[in-house]
């Protein structure tokens, strides 16, 4: 995809329909707006003294507001009616933007602006009801807010409309086009296949202690390491950088400006070389998106599963893999000689560890899928009104010990630990398990089209993979939908079998 | 000035008058705007990536363009004529307001757009000439750039429109009310009186090597101690912060939220203890302005030379004092060993040191008003047209011999020195010296009404000083006009007697 493709033709001429013109300045300002709130988001998470808050939540505010009433004036609605009966050629780049500006205009306008400050207002309550809930382990606490955020939920589901279930409304914001009877489908095969896995994986960790690893490694020289990696993967520091904040996060300010952020435990490395490969996974997807087509359809990630897939790819197909340790052993000492006390070997099984435990955000490999399918029935069940809000506590506890066998004894380790439903994030979670699907899925393909891709990764060298993701992935944005990339990509829709088969050959044989 | 003075009266009750009520609204929105454009330019400085500039040149001039049409838009021009048909008091809040956004308009619309635009793209040119024409020391690389500033603030002066000089419609933007006359003869008084106290100084540092203090101060341990001292001085950690750049400066993003930089020298505490002390006096004025004022004239710093002497006064009248020392000594050394090797007085002789340089921000305080009498005088004959932009350099040169003696053989450390006139800011020069004035009357009267001053400086407590000066200028943010507001905190507008009389008691006795 050559520089300016929204703009220029094949024969370098501009697209000379007016309306469409008119869309791209509208959309250029809109991103203008937009990125300079992801500026002040940034800096609040990362810099900003405390008192700055309020303020910045007013300019926040505005600025969101501004972008909003932009987009969703009635003259963009008018100039994507042009565009869409001037018809642009079926697989050109304008019929792309025109058909992703529709279906982010519909959602953005089905939805009466008294239902979007209502649902504002109670999110802004609601996380610090969950706050506090969480710091007391008392779910009473949030309840009341959980059921306001549901029962606005499923207001926002009924304006955007669906045909099967209503939870299909809220998934489609995450990942278009996914359904419900599908993911469930998904995770019927994938379930008790996961249960076969996790006891021989179990048992070959067994002989690891809990803090295998533990050591004393100095935030300095974590961050000097974890950059050296992250550079070697195709981070490109000259277009982003890395920051510490208590809950990490990939954010971007612009085309040429990508921002990672991790925490650092000094008797735990792992930590943050993990989270620095995993939202450098994420920084990468946004650094290949196509620069030109920045704040259009075409320039954006197309969906968090497939946004996902690229973390996780980067910090377990890569960072988890034994060859990745045979090769940073020697230079990970050099920063880090307290990992002289463990051979490659050692190290990647200390990061491989599989243990059953109670928060999703820690858990192994193979039983993080299983925290993840049970939010998806509780959501589910939750939306389509087959469960009350009062009965989660009970429901979650009762699952998760079916799930993995353990009991369940505070909510704050239970159904408070996670901040999506604070803030209205009903049909989130399942796009972090496609994420894993898609992962396993696009590392196969990679392999099996790149002969020399193994021997490639055993000497640290990442431009071959990475160029495939870049040509198969990042370069195409929004231009197809999730389910039609992964297709071109792998030659099928997403499934189970390619993440089964690589848990099994990793934790099993 | 309590709380929302601009919006409620004594009574509580807010003011009714609808137009007034809709210009607080309406710069209330600018004030969002250009705040988040103050964000965007502060991480520019700080840690945005190297190609994140392209971009984010783009975001700043989107925010500057809506911020100057929504001020400059015919509504916001009846809206003021409104306000001053309806007639406020004249000592209201309302009344000041009202007379500093009628100076603002004036001077934003009386300049048209196209002349606007064409200085925007000559700096962007000039400053990166400027650049390249120091780097070589060759003037005549910047001399057309020069040129065409020249002229176009020339033109932006006929528009502003003046009455004797017309370099006075220049001075207006950065000092309001000042005069080329008065300047000018103020500067008369002290170029001779100066002249006078550089002899004595001189000898007295005769004895001092020129880096007496040098040794290993490693960064984060000077980092500690500056941040120990500015929190001293009352800088509010809670509501600012501290960070790193090559050129120090400090930049106000909301009203509870003010960022200083300064620079590191590992075998010099000096640069970044005196750039903090700077800008934290920059930072103790813009973290007292009436916060509920924010965006507002009575929110905003009245001038830069009142700004400056903010900045100049904590820096000089109190970090370079010798009580200064005296007290921070023992916390000092507990911070950087190394200053263990000198005496409390020797770091005080050591960072008093006089002798005449070529560069003007490495100026000691004696020489340091040469160097802007020499900028003024040129800028002003250029702008009269009494000289011709190639013969700056051979001007420049022969005056500065005459001012300090020293003879300057390369463009560099003459007349390319500063980026001032590349960037378009003829005027801004006189303002630095108007600072040190105004901070020597400053403090002068403080110690005449607070009797215990000495006392509590040389304790370390700075609470007493930050208060009067709070009362005194902070508080009143622009209600006053700045000659005014010198008048009613000293007595008499500006003089140099008071800061001629602390030089010869600092250097000469």
């Amino acid at each position: 995809m050559g520089a300016g493709t929204g703009l220029l033709r094949g024969d370098m001429t501009p697209v000379a329909f007016t309306p469409y013109r008119q869309l791209l300045k509208r959309t250029r300002e809109i991103a203008l707006l937009t990125s300079s709130a992801s500026m002040l988001t940034w800096d609040l998470e990362t810099y900003a003294p405390a008192e700055a808050v309020n303020f910045r939540a007013e300019q926040l505010a505005y600025l969101g507001g501004a972008a909003h009433r932009k987009f969703t004036s009635g003259k963009v609605g008018d100039l994507i009616a042009q565009c869409e009966q001037h018809g642009f050629p079926a697989d050109s780049a304008e019929a792309a933007n025109v058909r992703e500006w529709r279906r982010s205009y519909d959602r953005a306008t089905k939805v009466p602006p008294r239902l979007v400050e209502k649902m504002e207002r109670t999110r802004t309550h609601a996380r610090e009801a969950w706050k506090r809930a969480r710091e007391q382990s008392k779910f009473r606490l949030f309840q009341p807010h959980l059921q306001k955020v549901l029962g606005l939920s499923r207001q926002f589901a009924e304006c955007w409309g669906f045909q099967e279930s209503v939870y299909d409304a809220l998934l489609e914001g995450y990942e278009p086009g996914a359904k419900t009877r599908e993911l469930r489908a998904l995770f019927a095969e994938l379930r008790p296949a996961l249960g076969a896995v996790l006891g021989p994986a179990r048992e070959k960790s067994a002989a690891l202690p809990e803090n295998f690893l533990r050591g004393h490694y100095p935030v300095a020289a974590q961050q000097a390491f974890n950059r050296q990696v992250a550079a070697a993967i195709g981070f490109d520091f000259a277009a982003g950088r890395i920051d510490t904040t208590t809950h990490p996060f990939c954010e971007t300010l612009g085309p040429r400006d990508c921002r990672l952020t991790t925490r650092y435990d000094e008797s735990n490395f792992a930590q943050s070389l993990y989270g620095v490969l995993h939202e450098a996974g994420h920084g990468l997807y946004e650094q290949g998106l196509p620069g030109e087509q920045f704040g259009r359809p075409l320039g954006t990630a197309v969906s968090l599963g497939i946004h996902e897939s690229q973390s996780r790819l980067w910090e377990n197909h890569v960072g988890r893999d034994a060859v990745f340790w045979q090769h940073w052993h020697p230079v990970a000492c050099e920063h880090l000689p307290d990992l002289r006390r463990f051979t490659p070997e050692q190290i990647h099984a200390g990061v491989n560890r599989v243990a059953p435990s109670f928060i999703r955000v820690e858990a192994d490999q193979v039983t993080y899928d299983l925290h993840i399918m049970l939010r998806f029935e509780l959501e589910v069940a939750l939306v389509e009104g087959r469960l009350k809000v009062a009965d989660v506590p009970a429901r979650w506890n009762e699952e998760f010990e079916k799930l993995t066998g353990l009991k369940v004894t505070r909510d704050a380790d239970g159904c408070l630990q996670d901040i999506h439903w604070s803030i209205g994030l009903l049909g989130y979670f399942p796009t972090y398990t496609l994420g894993n699907l898609n992962a396993a899925q696009l590392m196969h393909r990679a392999r099996q089209e790149r002969e020399n891709l193994a021997a490639e990764l055993a000497r640290g060298e990442y431009g071959g993979l990475l160029g495939w993701l870049r040509a198969r992935v990042h370069a195409h944005g929004s231009r197809y939908r999730p389910q039609e990339l992964m297709t071109q990509a792998t030659g099928e829709p997403t499934r189970s079998r390619h993440h089964l088969d690589y848990l099994r050959q990793k934790f099993v044989n």
